[in-house]
């Protein structure tokens, strides 16, 4: 009996088979697994479609594929009646349980989003990024670039392709949790700048309610302007709104500051005793910390036409991986 | 001093014009209007317009525009210190109350959903909404076709285009509503349909923290497939969940019967004591209620390349004024 991690997998397998319209190796099913918050590579799939085979769930198909056998449908639909939709909550806490980054001596890991784009797009997407970092609507100016052939989240970035890694705001909750600070990611939104000034959120999504991850939903909606917000002085950008309460305020304050020596810029509000903040209602006892979102590079990306492929909350990588943008 | 109500209408107007990139005359804000849920039709807009050029704050603009003057700038950036997200769920309660339908007589006025398309879209656009309402996927097989230059939500429909409004599975909250029954509207999601059998929520977003209605985040994202569902049997297709105390339950039970009567046949699961309901958690002394969408006949529409423009709850609507597809 495989344990419950195991379990999860195991059956978040099956369920891609199930739904998929087309023959699935593992190369699919490892990209389909990260999309739907699994870190798992190619090679990790190929563990587990063998379990699969040897339970007699599934069986292979073709070259490359693998099939539902009757008895794998059967496991999948018991399965299915006591599992739960996964919500983007979930995610988050795992992540910020792996994030190991101290703003005292800047090393550990640090939390991030990965972004797959089209090669022959990589200057553009440079020059976007350096300009989000530049104006300041991202988390860190710290980047990690990785070429074709090169590995991240356990596989190789595919030919044709380049990947950005990014830190992601996630980060900063690591850092309050590993103090003593119980940190609540409450929404993401779309933040309205005007004239270089910060106005007030336009939209938000409750993290705790969603399966989807907020960043993508504005991201893919196209509903966001970093660029412009850039250019012009005046658009909306990615940022998420945390909650902590009142009586942990002075030393979230004092880590952001440390956070902010060691060049995350990104938060915007610290625990302002206002409410609602930026238009957001924040709990009675509680107050907010407002930061962009490290999905910002990526949504000007979008914005510029260059097809993305945004993996939020991807993974940590230690911070010495990351370079500095110039 | 204007009401509440006319002043948060009058400050939409200012944002809207803030927030412009084009000029923008009383009929491009009165879509806009209605898009961000108010329903205020040109004339009215028109009306509110001469309101903010009375105080100043707005002021002509070339033959058809209206720019915001510096006091009208001013005005916007104190009312928005003040001013809060517009959650989905207010406007949710606001087109619960103004429901009038009654089950038992069939009769009175229902909440609908409403979707423009072009005008030379319409056969097909007719074809798609008559398979989902055959194949069991809509709230009712009663439709509204609201051709060009005929009037809805307060303003003639444009040259070349075509609204539909179908029935919005709000109606039943309204229904349970006032009979006694507190309901909530808990979530909107991708239901799964595997060889014509419901299988479970695959991803859903929590009404009472979004801005953005999870409908058409769902259609934008274009992660239904509606058409497919019917087609083949095995398809993603939206659904609600709603959540009633469980000693309501016989009582709503009975409504849904009387519903289903009246050919609202929307409901897949009434009450049943099952926790999770369909991979969907359900709080303790609640039971769940899921029922399809009343956007799967335009979610249909945008997985056929059709161009639309969808207003959830955009209103309601005599019952009467709605006809049966045959």
């Amino acid at each position: 009996m495989p344990d419950a991690d195991t379990q999860r997998k195991l059956i978040e397998i099956l369920r891609i088979l199930s739904e998929a319209t087309e023959e699935m190796g593992a190369r699919k099913i490892a990209e389909e697994m990260n999309r739907r918050g699994y870190n798992l590579g190619e090679r990790a799939v190929r563990y587990h479609l063998r379990m699969l085979d040897e339970r007699g769930f599934t069986k292979k198909h073709g070259y490359l594929g693998r099939v539902l056998t009757a008895t794998g449908e059967d496991e999948l639909k018991q399965a299915l009646v006591t599992d739960r939709i996964g919500f983007i909550s979930t995610r988050i806490k795992e992540i910020e349980l792996m994030t190991t980054y101290d703003p005292a001596t800047n090393t550990g890991e640090v939390a991030v989003n990965i972004c797959y784009i089209p090669k022959d797009r990589f200057e553009d997407a440079l020059g976007a990024i350096k300009r989000v970092v530049n104006a300041g609507y991202a988390i860190s100016p710290r980047i990690k670039i990785v070429d074709e052939g090169e590995e991240i989240l356990e596989n190789d970035v595919p030919l044709g392709s380049v990947a950005f890694a990014s830190v992601c705001s996630i980060t900063l909750d690591g850092v309050l949790l590993k103090n003593g600070i119980p940190v609540n990611l409450k929404y993401g939104g779309i933040l309205w700048i005007q004239n270089g000034e910060v106005q007030r959120f336009t939209d938000v999504i409750d993290y705790s309610g969603t399966s989807i991850n907020p960043m993508s939903v504005f991201t893919s909606r196209k509903m966001t302007s970093v660029n412009k917000a850039i250019e012009t002085g005046t658009g909306g950008v990615l940022a998420n709104v945390r909650e902590i309460p009142v009586a942990a305020r002075e030393k979230a304050q004092e880590l952001i500051y440390q956070m902010k020596a060691a060049e995350f810029l990104g938060v915007v509000s610290g625990c302002e005793p206002v409410r609602p903040l930026l238009g957001v209602p924040i709990e009675l006892g509680k107050c907010g910390i407002v930061e962009y979102s490290g999905i910002n590079p990526f949504a000007a990306f979008v914005e510029l036409g260059i097809k993305t492929r945004i993996m939020p909350l991807a993974t940590v990588i230690n911070i010495r991986e990351l370079k500095k943008m110039e």
